[in-house]
């Protein structure tokens, strides 16, 4: 039984908690947040606590907040000595407090509290000072997923810049056609099957494979088309920008 | 029963042959192309020609060749008054002959050849210049399809320039990304759940309210270090243009 303690409960801690609760080879013994959490929805009895002096022992403590304050708040943690991970995409594990050994625990998904997460396909990738703790979250995490990685910190700032434009770019498009569609009185819910076939699609093909559309087949006369269509001078340099790109995309 | 010829074998053409055969309303009694079809692997009887003066009678005929080819093929058919539409987001009604009555039967999706498509919850935007071809198009879009909308050429247009950007410029971006990921030596695959994931949540969240990231928490740190890590010029360039937009969303 490997037990852990959650620091902090934003959405991956919670979607964490929902995970690891679910295998019964792992206890969530403790969950530390600064505000008081509201424990009435879970199914499962949650010893949670407000003060960092009241920490419980555990074999992983897992910290779940905001990039910014995970260096700060390492340090402030009571405990000596223990296995103590973030679940950051986006920083080093350099970052965390030397009182404690250091690892990485970085599940590769976006979470919100409002929807439920298949686990098992989520990819954990995986950091730690020493061999041992390595392999304590490579136990922890195969308990919940099917795809554990080992990632250093210097490929995960990559994965991470990489996840920017899948997720975070790639969401930012789907706005610009929400506004397209609102500003036209159209509804943009006829756009949403596209959206998930376009993703959908890289089951079978690449996305250089994939690549379709007006500036893949130079059609200039539907690109000059589009460029008067669009009233948002931003969504023109949008469009320009990645049009120019896929132009000189070489197949 | 609706008699239905198809005019060009496609991807749209190809998918909306295997779609219509599984209808019992509907009969494909022809399909023409240019160059001759391999029959061979079809489950069904095809009836097919490579000349243009050998067209069936049919209730509907169906273009799916490529934009700027439609017009010009369009003249070319030998048959007149007949109920003849085409397949395309990007063009206008009134580019087809006036030779025959005009029309738009055009499947909201992407398609290839290789992936089979649950047609039932494809849009099929319809068009017809008069109210009786308007509905026999509506009748045979919805033995396939669960959601048939009427669209004029103009709206099309905008929607055409909505998918746009969720389908040819977000599959660039998924592009970019393995671009990233494969210079690094990591595998592409691991951040498909999220890309999945990024599309899915669209069912709940708005895409403005599903923004997350960087820019959208003005992390200028992370968005320093990404610009650094980014070597190829144009990738520089798109992670700026869109971290700008996402800066100046306003919530």
């Amino acid at each position: 039984m490997v037990k852990v303690v959650l620091l902090g409960f934003g959405n991956v801690n919670f979607q964490l908690l929902k995970a690891l609760s679910n295998s019964d080879q792992v206890a969530v013994v403790q969950i530390y947040n600064r505000s008081k959490i509201n424990t009435i929805d879970f199914p499962y009895t949650i010893n949670s606590t407000q003060n960092l002096s009241e920490i419980d022992d555990a074999d992983v403590y897992i910290i779940g907040i905001a990039d910014d304050a995970i260096s700060q708040f390492s340090e402030t943690l009571k405990i000596r000595n223990k296995l103590v991970v973030h679940t950051s995409g986006g920083v080093s594990m350099e970052i965390l407090s030397k009182h404690n050994r250091r690892g990485v625990f970085y599940p590769l998904q976006t979470f919100s509290k409002s929807r439920d997460i298949l686990f098992q396909e989520v990819p954990i990738c995986i950091e730690a000072e020493n061999y041992e703790d390595l392999e304590m979250l490579r136990k922890l995490a195969s308990f919940i997923s099917e795809k554990v990685v080992e990632i250093s910190s210097e490929e995960r700032e990559k994965i991470h810049l990489a996840a920017v434009f899948v997720n975070n770019f790639v969401n930012y498009l789907y706005s610009v056609s929400e506004d397209i569609m609102i500003k036209n009185n159209l509804d943009f819910n006829i756009l949403k099957p596209l959206i998930i076939e376009t993703a959908a699609k890289l089951e079978q093909l690449s996305p250089k494979a994939a690549q379709t559309g007006p500036a893949k087949r130079h059609d200039f006369k539907t690109i000059e088309k589009h460029l008067h269509l669009l009233e948002n001078s931003e969504h023109k340099t949008i469009y320009k920008i990645l049009t120019d790109a896929i132009l000189k995309q070489v197949d």
